[in-house]
């Protein structure tokens, strides 16, 4: 048994496969289970005419059967599932953690200048989801852990997210507080009232070893990953970043890979019962074992409202 | 492609992290689904209380929103695997292998005496399940090879379990019989009749590939740890400890790590189908692959019985 | 974080486990949700028997009792995927790589003789789907690319199948075209009409994230191993064999390991949705990370007949 151990998920180092994802505007998805058209691409279909006309003598005689294609609507049980992603990922957000290669002259205001942008180191990636339409957004604390220790002034966190109208926009997160203790932070980006969706909170007390649950991240940069599993336990104690140990902390067999820190797992009514943080796996991975876990929601109700209100002895960054 | 091997998911050697499990006693859990209470922690309002007579001027004017809580009810088929992990929970043991610093001077009966635990180094950690009410447990052999093997009189088993009143116990794991060829070994505590509760088994012969099934057991020390998948294969051969080949396994896609060998792999009944063994994994880290396998249980109803009837060679240990 | 990287599931290079899969015959399975009959083995019941005969003292008095056995039909959810697995399955092909310790003298046909077959060193495996009654078989590129590359006239493919009865056969696939572009091949073997089942396709045009998915392949040589998960995500871009974007794919947490690839990915009414191609892993590693891959289907509909048609300018060698 060899080098194995307990992988907080930190940052995906990798740099980001961004594309964009097709539903996070939840109302060009309203029709859920609406039934295919049977067209044809141009190509596919000159591919069989050109070959009735010019057959390949190395063929048998008759054409290849068209693949035969089929009307394939959701059952009620995924179109539950469907709906918990459409209703919950444009409250996720994509964070990414920079390094410029100089101070810059001038304050760019609340977003990253371009000039910025492309000096700077991207040092990793995490996700996080949006608290309250004041522009807060709930993280994992070692996420941004950077620039909550920066003293040089070079390190920037680009959020990522989706406004209420489906469009992708990106800000420059500010730290408002942390808590190393419970590995949870507070960001603050420059995008209010309608333009932000919160996430729905529900409990952590009541939860069943048993019941199904979703995490929403970031994994190895690809935005808006859902992965489902089931809670495999309850109470169980995961390091902290300072070392102290993290009590209550749900257990969950969905996958959760590096990048995911952050995310919010959340129940099938697509409400946030953890903050996705940590597997146990080989070190420096950052890989799924199965055996993943999350910081209960119920310790974010309690941390959050205290870090936004009095921040931390780094509150002059704010 | 490069040190992919057949891992047996020999005893975890990480030290447990052992947390009391929210729901072993199946009395306390009777209501599955009852409604969340909206009670916020004192703490949380008073942060709110403070804000509203303090504001920091830094913020905008208005309090962040509380955050909106909900009362979420499981469905039916969330509560039916609540409903398996409950029933068979307390069904399933976790077993540390311990050695000894030196031989004790007197026996302590059944129970490991506090001092000798001290002076024990953990070897590994696995899992088993309770066949029976005279307090047999079955686990792989390859859990308890160290105690089958021992001329040493150093080796000892812990086996933590759940009595019938849902209180956690520890007992001195002793051996009665074990069988290389299967992979299948026999304990026995000291705790009977109405203390213990044992699994409830089905049968493996008509298993289909498809079908839902469920991993209980202690993944890296993390006790009564759920994972679910469903039966990926049938038919497998999987190598025993002895080199020879178990024929019939179950492969699954239920997450099966390092310390989940012996325990239970059962169906949407909450029967026990087959004995969790192997992951099919990189060298030397027991992480799970999604392709994992479990001795069929009529294997074990053929093997078991004679094992407690007969022993083996080692039988002078009983 | 280290040595993460996108990781093509390469042919595995495990000797594989091949065993007869219960269920390849539709015809045998038509009882799905059939009942267990209570028959104990002989030897089950000769060792209870002997047991009251001759109790060992060592034991308690009473015998211990048998373990309880239940008769444990399907539900409706079960018995779908269940279908899916036993409707799809004889679809998917199992593909071994072979090296020839010399290019044999006579040419056997079809079929590799026995002779040529003991001197050929296994160099991968790998899996493909059935795409018509003329033999057709669709894989990923990356696991017949020696094939397609050959010069030394040393390299096989050997196709293990089942036809309509239900009966294991083996041929040897002749490359018919390949796409490096899009790690798409295409293959033909030489069993045509009625001796072949081939998948029905689905579009991959409307999927939705959270939508069930079902992988069918031979990871790690283990075949026709069904896994399942969600559509995690769409739209995502993952490197093709010659180092360009396949822009489209699917992502999923079903799980995908090394000897998975070519194998189709299916959506809950048993049709293929996409190409099962490669997994974010440890590099060296082909282990699923739950963060998976596949070509989408409507790719291949727009690539397979051109390549069925034209071929490619390795044509010669069909």
């Amino acid at each position: 048994m060899a080098k194995l151990g307990f992988a907080m998920c930190v940052k995906s180092s990798i740099p980001p496969h961004r594309t964009p994802s097709s539903c996070l505007n939840s109302d060009s998805c309203a029709a859920i289970t609406r039934r295919k058209t049977l067209i044809f691409t141009t190509s596919f279909l000159a591919t069989y005419l050109h070959w009735h006309q010019n057959p390949n003598p190395n063929l048998s005689t008759s054409p290849p059967a068209i693949a035969q294609e089929f009307d394939d609507d959701l059952d009620k049980e995924e179109t539950r599932v469907v709906q918990i992603f459409q209703e919950t990922s444009s409250s996720v957000v994509y964070i990414k953690d920079l390094e410029l290669a100089e101070i810059p002259k001038s304050s760019s205001g609340n977003n990253i200048g371009e000039a910025e942008d492309d000096n700077a180191k991207v040092e990793g990636t995490g996700s996080g989801f949006i608290w309250d339409k004041f522009g807060h957004i709930v993280t994992n604390y070692h996420v941004v852990s950077k620039l909550a220790k920066d003293t040089s002034g070079l390190q920037r966190c680009k959020v990522y997210l989706v406004d209420s109208g489906g469009k992708s926009i990106t800000r420059d997160g500010k730290i408002v507080g942390f808590d190393p203790d419970y590995d949870l932070a507070v960001l603050k980006v420059d995008a209010v009232g309608n333009e932000l969706k919160p996430v729905r909170i529900s409990t952590s007390g009541e939860l069943q070893v048993g019941q199904s649950c979703f995490a929403i991240g970031n994994p190895y940069g690809y935005e808006n990953t859902l992965t489902t599993g089931v809670i495999s336990g309850l109470g169980r104690e995961i390091p902290s970043p300072n070392g102290r140990a993290i009590r209550g902390a749900i257990q969950t067999d969905a996958a959760i890979n590096a990048g995911n820190s952050g995310g919010p797992l959340i129940n099938s009514y697509g409400h946030v019962i953890g903050v996705n943080t940590a597997t146990f796996t080989r070190r420096g991975s950052g890989m799924s074992s199965g055996v993943n876990f999350a910081i209960p929601i119920d310790t974010a109700l309690r941390v959050v409202p205290t870090l936004i209100v009095y921040g931390t002895p780094y509150a002059d960054r704010y």
